[in-house]
């Protein structure tokens, strides 16, 4: 076994810490037992490891090429990876059986996840994206757009993708320019005609599936021939890369690869300027590329937002995971490599990197944010199977969102660091391409950027998921946090941590209480990162100490227990410092950068 | 111009700030005027940007290759980068005129060669090497070695080498295993045969010069045909890649090219594995490769010292170059590309993102990192001068040697971060190839690590520079603190700044007091690279107070004066607060990570 993620830490953080047993009582989730866990567990690491690591350089270094004929080709063991994955069921498992999925618990199917994300995160974007694209036609589309459009990605048939960003618009989608006009209806619903470019369309265009479904964000032109003003008027499409021809075969639909984007990472993945409706293809003879509104006009936004938010804890799992296997790979090669003695003779044979103080410092460093990050996602996939059974769906539901932010942007600058590590354990082996651990790291490196940067998850956190709630969820969060800290007591070994959780815990809860009771919160949101980053580091250490508590409870051996407590203490003696700082800068509303002018950078 | 750096800041830094005009007062500087310190900035803009630059990316897509011959092919423009650096007299700038030098201030050069690492690192390592290695000749070669090994490359007729690591021994070179053996005598000096591999070296094998002059540490073999243990026994040895052959023509050492490693960056320069009498060349009808000791045997490792501490400093010179050509390239995109909004108007135009908050925010931290690292560097540089000239050449020789690790590291991991945060203001954009900043970042990833790690130079300031020599060092520079301090109290609106100065400077003052007073160091040195964090961010604040007091003396434009001020303040007030708890760690000598079991990760 490659021992891509470490299975007795999987293992303990879903029975031993989560409980994935007290979820499986629920109707939903009748069909999954402990043995159907283990069995899906242990074939995720094997499909990994066969038919996504396999070709983890191959990919880095055989990037896709736009053909003569306009498509994206890829390399041949990225289909047969992305294949093997749909085969296993891995599509279908987080999907509701009357889709024809397998109904597995988000906990389970995201644990499992993890493994393709660490072995091969550019192959895995790939079903990825077609399983959220899935979800979310089978969450707002028509009955008969659902068995055209969702259905077959169950089964690997055809892939798909979300086209939010424009060369001009990134992270401000009030400026997507792209425009739908009015096309009658079909079968499939509402027909419309798209033009526009989209930008960043990750699985744009590939050979693994002939189709691919596109979900577009655009605008409907207005009677006056111009697009709305603003967010309220996106709204969402079906836009296939192949139309039905109504003779049984498929026509082109218009859409053109206009570029490859070449990337630091994420190399496996193709990255594309897509251009609709540009008038190389006039499907069903008239111009515009063919879309499908899903539910109405002006929803768009919302809609792609429920994708969206699974995309950023997709993410955020990404990331832990690239973190993590980094991480485990600096371990063994710490294990291994001989090199200096810790006493003072000279003649003494050198011992193992790992026997070094500052090694273990930078090691365990790496464990609080590989493990750290992983817990964090995994705790929100269960949010995710508690919204949907249980007694504490609204608590999930609100705490899922208080916590999406974060579950994004922790993992994506702490396994990225986690990663950075990884490659200084190596020393001059980790800087080479003959190592995984820089390719781990270049890949992670997308991670803050995708999906909302880390700016743009501040602003949702502190504006949005704090502030305009009223501290509603982030009470909901700390009564949570308040048990763990109780608990932490009554444990052995665990009350300075306790303690000193309990101090984090306060300074957070006195400087949202602050800023609730700010008239104006402009001033606060200059340093709406700064208030992410403490609070992110709030919600690890909880999690952390959580996790040392039950590891002291449960019958797991003795060395890992020691990893978990070492880890959590760690955690709270060497990061916990930081949080008060950053929340100072939030709460006295520092200026510093805000008030500077652009000609003194 | 490409604004490669900040010519304005630059002019400021060696002018209004550290005031090069007071070194050319001494003879050693008598030919060195403001006008032609000028004309070299000047020149040194030009080439870097027309010779260096012009190939930044062509070089990283287009890695050395071996040939069939066993050499390595480079992309023709390095070779014509170094020539043209040789050709303006940048590599004789720094050398002494009895050696043909133009004995510029070490101030002047470093500052015209961060032009050069800014515009193309890769290409820039090479001269730096070729220097590096020549100055070591030159200051303990005797004159024949210096004719020939030292002074041609002055001219750029040859490069040259620093052969320290091998496979099994990177940071413990005590464990060197290349032997040296006794050859007789010729016109060069003591002649040895040497066996062994070296790898990580950098410039190791290239067709920019026929000769390579490789310097090698070695052993050399005992009576009883053993090796020497420990470091004492390591000698220095200057082994060319070609040899007079008696005939007026040239023969090839045996030195072969036994592979060439491929990097994440800064892949330009050849990183090579060599191989030292293995046997395919046999020069002069003997075994081993042909080298002349350097000075007595057993000098070896502080001869290498000299020439690694001149290194190390390029390091942090090179790390700085990196990170602020980053901060600029993000400015100037931040400047220039519209997105969002700044109020509610969801109609009005978008603006720059230099607008943003949290985009000022993060470009604001970058600018503290690449000034601050940059300040810090041409800071030691003219401590260089002041060993050389002046009346306090025993103090300038103190304080550069307890800077030295801090020269090498901040810049490292800072311009690094610089690096990082230029590609999260570009957005997808910097993620791409499109875009220097990922090859920034990727070329800066070497820096933490070559020339003694983040981790050696921690065990370096905290056990040698700061202990071992009983706070000697650490008194002179708290001294220059307090002066700063006392200079920023008169200066307009630095009072808090200077306050927190006083605060840090205090704290690190107490914690170096209270090691002292410890009868056993071991449980500090578990947390020397925290301590080396700690000591980093007190120095880079007080040289950025120390600008700020300069800026708003100096007869230069509000705006700017205006950026160093709110640097200053806004580094005192976001990283100052980090100073505290790295400094509990080594003072309390936590053991977290140092106890914990290897089994435990």
């Amino acid at each position: 076994m490659a021992d891509i993620l470490n299975r007795q830490d999987v293992d303990f953080l879903l029975h031993d810490w989560l409980k994935v047993d007290g979820l499986l009582a629920a109707p939903l989730y009748a069909e999954t037992s402990r043995e159907t866990i283990d069995a899906l567990i242990d074939l995720a690491e094997t499909i990994a490891e066969t038919k996504f690591l396999n070709h983890y350089k191959a990919a880095d270094a055989n990037e896709p090429q736009m053909t003569a004929e306009g498509g994206a080709q890829i390399l041949p063991e990225i289909a047969e990876g992305v294949r093997a994955f749909a085969e296993a069921g891995f599509m279908a498992a987080p999907f509701a059986a009357e889709h024809g999925g397998l109904q597995v618990p988000q906990l389970v199917y995201q644990a499992a996840m993890a493994h393709f994300y660490a072995a091969n995160v550019a192959t895995a974007a790939y079903p990825m994206l077609a399983t959220a694209n899935a979800r979310l036609i089978a969450a707002f589309g028509t009955p008969t757009q659902v068995a055209k459009f969702a259905l077959p990605a169950l089964e690997g048939r055809h892939l798909g993708t979300m086209c939010l960003s424009e060369p001009q618009a990134g992270s401000s989608l009030a400026d997507v320019r792209t425009r739908a006009v009015a096309d009658g209806e079909d079968a499939l619903g509402a027909r419309y005609r798209l033009t526009g470019s989209k930008m960043w369309i990750s699985a744009g265009e590939h050979d693994i599936t002939p189709n691919i479904v596109h979900l577009v964000l655009a605008k409907v032109v207005g009677p006056d021939g111009r697009l709305p003003v603003g967010t309220k008027g996106i709204s969402l499409f079906i836009v296939p890369r192949l139309l039905d021809d109504g003779a049984g075969g498929t026509t082109r639909n218009d859409i053109a690869l206009a570029g490859l984007n070449h990337k630091m990472g994420y190399r496996g993945t193709t990255n594309t300027l897509l251009n609709f409706g540009e008038g190389r293809a006039e499907p069903f003879g008239a111009a515009g590329a063919v879309g499908y509104l899903v539910g109405q006009e002006g929803d768009g936004l919302p809609q792609m937002f429920q994708m969206m938010n699974e995309a950023r804890i997709g993410v955020g799992l990404g990331a832990a995971a690239l973190g993590y296997r980094g991480y485990r790979l600096a371990v063994r090669y710490a294990q291994e490599r001989q090199q200096g003695r810790t006493g003072r003779d000279p003649a003494a044979a050198p011992v193992p990197i790992i026997e070094h103080a500052d090694v273990k410092r930078q090691l365990l460093t790496a464990k609080t944010y590989a493990e750290g990050a992983l817990a964090l996602v995994l705790y929100c996939a269960k949010l995710v199977d508690e919204t949907l059974v249980g007694d504490g769906r609204d608590e999930a539901e609100a705490l899922l969102g208080l916590l999406t932010p974060i579950a994004k942007t922790w993992p994506s600058e702490y396994g990225l660091l986690a990663n950075d590590i990884a490659i200084q354990v190596h020393g001059g082996y980790g800087y080479t391409r003959d190592f995984d651990v820089e390719q781990l790291y270049r890949d992670n490196r997308l991670n803050p950027i995708h999906e909302g940067t880390t700016g743009i998850q501040g602003l949702d956190l502190l504006g949005r998921k704090v502030l305009r709630d009223r501290g509603g969820a982030f009470a909901l969060l700390r009564a949570r946090i308040a048990a763990t800290i109780a608990a932490a007591r009554e444990a052995d070994g665990l009350g300075d941590a306790a303690a000193a959780l309990e101090a984090l815990d306060a300074s957070l809860g006195e400087a949202v209480e602050t800023l609730l009771g700010t008239a104006d919160s402009a001033a606060a949101m200059w340093n709406a990162t700064p208030f992410l980053w403490a609070m992110g580091h709030v919600v690890v250490a909880w999690l952390w100490l959580d996790q040392a508590v039950a590891a002291g409870r449960a019958d797991v051996d003795s060395a890992f227990a020691a990893g978990k407590h070492a880890a959590a203490r760690f955690f709270l003696e060497v990061e916990g410092p930081r949080v008060a700082p950053w929340l100072a800068l939030v709460v006295r509303g520092s200026d510093t950068a805000a008030a500077l002018g652009a000609a003194s950078f």
